[in-house]
């Protein structure tokens, strides 16, 4: 029996798989959408992770990620967008529906987050060009606000579709409900995203009170806080009818737990909670 | 000698010192703006506290604090709308410059934080009567979005300054450095927050990075990649002249510290980082 529209962030089990053991507990379970990392990949070479998708007619709903485009010098921001060109060459490959970005937050030893935040669009518009030659949508992921020093300073919705609409045709966004749904503009950005056909990824968790660690306590749809089916609906009604994809960090819960099992409370979570 | 345009929060040295002794170790280093938590005050008699506070002649840049309106039922709303009456009181009492409100998140078992907005925009509402009568002023204070389900559904200046706009007189804000510093729209909403003439209280410290603990790892300034002179810029060219208010919950480092030694250090830093 097939999942219609769940799709698996290889993270939410990287702890317990490699790449071709978390796609066959998918397809056990009747997943066919995944979204692997690209440390995932180059564990089993790029070529072999290609012929598993296409030998079981995956999709991938996106491969996770490029971005990390501010850095103090000029060598260290040339040598992200080197490093982006590759991964937006393994999407290809693999055909993702895009690369996620995580943009990358203050350089070392920096305060500016405005030179950060410019850093980030000039090195996505770098990079554009490649990404339209192959055919790789990027799509921007609006991270929490309180990854916004050391990992993404794109911390909106509204701050990653201004990107998008100043750079034009190939840019839209990844939204992840854990790093948006606080934020009391979203609807109006959803449906703004909608309105600029950018939505290229719709991810789901849950945000778990308390948290414990900022990093990995995402909680399984169900156990939290967010409500996913409003959140849902709002994307849906945008237009977007792409699979939701699952990614969960959980260092002391689920990554603790056999693989079978997480995955089967996501397809149990996904019907009954989002 | 004075340490002019600097007040210690008493959260910042609540581990070592009850009201008194915070009050004296402030006095010795030339410091006369302090803001106390209503738990300090009680401590020690609010008749005490205010003795205290008007024989030394000390400027009280906030009481913290009043909020937490959102409940899930009617007479838990009641019931903190009569704290925040008593929270007003006290602060009156104490001569303070304003009651910093910490609004509240989602009421238990909620995942509807449009709604637990509208719950705050309604209990302010309903206690501004009575702190206009006083003489207090409301300060909203915009917590970071990490806060967004448990402390406080407030959480950029602009939503903030938006209940301001609603309210009329009587209430504006705090900006504590630490939860807008990230916010793409910060330095419009802080020059609108001027023409508002809404701004009540700076409230200073760093964004440590890595930051351990959501709640109880704020950096002393200097330690951590807020640009706080930028953002001191910012907030003085709106029209603010109040003291920066040092306020700093610190587990693992400053509270373990001789608050004699914590003091000394935000002089210092006061001076070269702020």
């Amino acid at each position: 029996m097939s999942v219609e529209g769940l799709s698996i962030n290889l993270a939410t089990i990287r702890a317990q798989c490699d790449f071709t053991e978390a796609v066959d507990i998918c397809l056990k379970r009747g997943i066919t959408a995944i979204a692997p990392w690209r440390d995932q990949v180059a564990a089993i070479g790029l070529g072999e992770a290609a012929r598993i998708v296409r030998s079981n007619g995956l999709t991938l709903t996106g491969l996770c990620r490029g971005g990390f485009f501010p850095a103090a010098e000029a060598a260290g921001r040339e040598k992200a967008l080197d490093d982006n060109r590759r991964a937006i060459d393994e999407a290809a490959e693999l055909g993702a529906d895009c690369l996620v970005l995580v943009v990358g937050g203050l350089p070392g030893g920096s305060k500016d987050i405005e030179a950060a935040r410019r850093m980030v669009e000039e090195g996505i518009a770098e990079v554009l060009p490649h990404a339209r030659a192959a055919g790789v949508p990027l799509a921007i992921e609006p991270l929490h606000p309180m990854y916004a020093a050391d990992r993404a300073c794109v911390n909106t919705l509204g701050q990653a579709l201004d990107i998008c609409d100043a750079l034009g045709p190939g840019v839209g966004v990844a939204i992840d409900v854990y790093h948006v749904w606080w934020d009391p503009d979203l609807a109006n950005q959803i449906a703004r995203a909608g309105r600029m056909k950018a939505i290229l990824a719709h991810h789901i968790c849950d945000w778990l009170v308390p948290t414990g660690d900022m990093l990995t306590d995402r909680g399984m749809m169900g156990d939290g806080i967010i409500d996913l089916k409003r959140i849902r609906r709002q994307i849906e009604s945008a237009g977007f009818r792409g699979p939701q994809e699952v990614e969960i960090f959980s260092a002391e819960n689920w990554w603790k737990r056999p693989a079978e099992e997480v995955i089967a409370t996501c397809v149990e979570r996904f019907r009954s909670c989002c």
